[in-house]
């Protein structure tokens, strides 16, 4: 049996019901991006007064379309949205995306027709996502169902393994565009909207159970079924993936405004707080710490324990890293009297304690760094290794021999957990 | 009487001792930094065992150098470094930057040495920067008496009202590149090292009193004279100017590696808290944070009071952004009944209360965003604006309408605070 997200995030047939000839219109984009993007599977455009649709030929009615269709992107008028979730389930439709909005985040008449949209596809066994939301996304294959433009309008990093899931459609695309710029790579990207049927707890739990996906990034307003959640986040921990969310909602006025947004409730604060450590879940607080987080995980070293060595070009940032370990209840043990004595010898002016400063020296001998941390990672004594090189294996004069002694030393400890600090282009971190 | 910092920052006639004719080394790279950059002032390399460096004119020693030099660069081994400064003291050279390390921050007989150097320079009324540090730089001039790849090699920003001072120049030179990629424009950069003699606290001071300076950046691991370091910020505050500043040494272990890196005293950490506060100083606790904040006061917008509007394309980002304006205790009033139905007017699905939400609509209708801004700064009821736009000031499809009406905006409400969010790529920044 196909998996409901299969449906919605793998389709190979797929019907866009007010689909627009103008590619910048937002019953446009979705066409524009899958053809732009070479999506393979079939397209059908929906539009009752059109031949073709972007040189697509187009269908009347989804009653028209002649294959089954997985998944179909809804972009009509508010007034018009019973009538067509009608008529794809009337022709099989198994999943659909719901762009437009002005339902129960409006006022309580929007409630009432979400609610009858929500009981015909119920009734009909086809999956709905949203309404009031951005679509999907699989970069995999080039299945663009959305017409957030940031996503669509970037460059695709290849066999990411991060799935993002966002009730905020646009701050999910912000997200989205925002970790893509940190070098992250993402497979699948879900916006659930207002959440009639598929929510962010069965999109975690979906990603939980897929192979491709190893870390999983969660934007919540409000969750609605909390036993769901609970399951989705014990899928999750005993699958190994890192989990990074961040829960909005946590002050008076927030919370108002979720009630407006998604029509979200945002709970007590605390408790997510409780819920998020209990499965191990990371709770980010700003856009930038989701990101960096993601980035990170996405590696898949994770350090055993809490003995950190700290190397470092700038004796500036040793202390600032020394500072942010004691912060972090992490360890800094200074190294073995025997082994500061080699280090000693490699690196006159060095602090060799820990943190390592093997200052400006590692610019004229690019033969330090690697030495360095040979010894150190060799020695079993530490779990990570935080190394700070600013800007020198960008510089024109040391960037070939910097980069040289790096990939040596990740030849030689392959399991180990390195994290490097560099300021340089991307190219040159892509090395 | 010209500023002794002036003679560093802004010099006419500079000698770099120890040039070498190889641009990589330690001892090339002021000179190629100069010649690339176009220093217009006299470049006098100093080498004993050649006729040209880098095809520029050589001296055999300081001595020999024609003109008055205002800065001469000292870039010769730890044991050549007192000889070195008397002579010139007796060439009476005016300030030195002295790059050399293996001094105070490594152990006693090194500290002894120092005490020496400063007194041959203090007694020839010879300013001195450093030792141990990377030197300096003056955008407007191309001025570069720095070995520094990463200020050096990226392109400039004209126009800068920024000013950098730290201790650490491995620090600095990442707190320079990671100003210039979030597009803070850099005047001056000055690295003091082991301070024996100008330290962090003058460059403050002289930054307050220097018209081209609006923003001061300062990295400390300590302070060894309190009350200049009082003096300076207070001169700063009266000045009006910003001044946003990292003090490491926080934890014992990062207090113990200041001591082995410029050999500073960390200090108690709660005194330098109070410090801050008292005079208006920003402390900052990341790199990020800390080049945000001088990207933001660049711009010479500040806030009257605690009120704010709240607009944004993405209700997710208007809960989230609420959210923390509860946090920093910013007030974030409903907007007045008669307004709320004006906008209702132009949005109908949209959240009117503050945050405004004017949702995906601002797509189709790139009026949307100018008028409802219009509305709400004309009003006189707020003392800033933050309006999230995400990628659509980027977008293809959307990019010129919406840049156009943010220019109208402008032109008409010239005084107003408005922070606008975006994820765009440079050249969009820059309109």
């Amino acid at each position: 049996m196909i998996h409901a997200l299969d449906l919605l995030l793998t389709p190979r047939t797929v019907a866009i019901i007010g689909a627009s000839d103008a590619p910048e219109r937002i019953g446009g984009r979705p066409l524009h991006y899958l053809l732009k993007h070479g999506f393979k599977g079939d397209i059908y455009p929906v539009n009752p007064s059109r031949k073709t649709v972007q040189g697509v030929k187009a269908y009347a009615s989804i009653a028209d379309v002649p294959k089954a269709v997985d998944c179909a992107i809804i972009a009509v008028p508010a007034a018009l949205v019973v009538d067509t979730v009608r008529a794809c389930v009337t022709a099989n439709v198994r999943s659909a995306i719901l762009f437009s909005s002005g339902f129960a985040e409006v006022d309580e008449e929007g409630g009432a027709i979400q609610t009858e949209i929500q009981t015909i596809a119920a009734q009909g066994g086809m999956r709905l996502l949203g309404p009031n939301c951005l679509g999907v996304l699989n970069s995999s294959i080039g299945w663009f169902g959305t017409f957030a433009n940031g996503p669509a309008e970037v460059d695709i990093r290849a066999g990411g393994v991060t799935g993002i899931v966002t009730q905020s459609g646009a701050y999910g695309s912000h997200i989205y565009m925002a970790a893509q710029a940190r070098r992250v790579g993402i497979r699948y990207w879900v916006t659930t909207g207002n959440e009639v049927d598929i929510d962010v707890a069965e999109v975690i739990e979906f990603y939980a159970r897929n192979n491709d996906v190893k870390v999983i990034v969660a934007y919540i307003e409000g969750v609605k079924d909390g036993a769901g959640m609970r399951r989705a986040l014990e899928a999750a921990r005993r699958a190994r993936k890192s989990v990074i969310i961040m829960k909005v909602g946590r002050s008076k006025i927030g919370a108002q405004a979720a009630s407006t947004h998604t029509a979200s409730v945002a709970g007590k604060d605390s408790v997510y707080d409780a819920l998020f450590r209990q499965y191990g879940a990371f709770r980010a607080t700003t856009m930038g710490e989701m990101v960096d987080l993601a980035y990170a995980c996405q590696f898949g070293f994770f350090p055993q324990g809490r003995r950190m060595c700290l190397q470092t070009i700038s004796g500036g940032a040793g202390i600032h890293m020394a500072d942010v370990a004691d912060e972090e209840a992490l360890e800094v043990p200074p190294l073995p009297d025997d082994m500061q004595s080699k280090l000693k010898a490699l690196i006159p002016h060095a602090s060799v304690r820990n943190p390592v400063d093997f200052t400006a020296n590692a610019v004229n001998d690019p033969e330090l760094l690697p030495r360095n941390l040979d010894l150190t990672l060799s020695s079993g004594l530490f779990d990570g290794h935080v190394v700070y090189l600013t800007s020198v294996p960008g510089s024109l004069f040391t960037r070939a021999s910097c980069l040289e002694g790096l990939r040596r030393i990740r030849a030689a400890h392959p399991d180990a957990m390195i994290v490097m600090s560099m300021l340089v282009h991307d190219d040159v971190a892509a090395e």
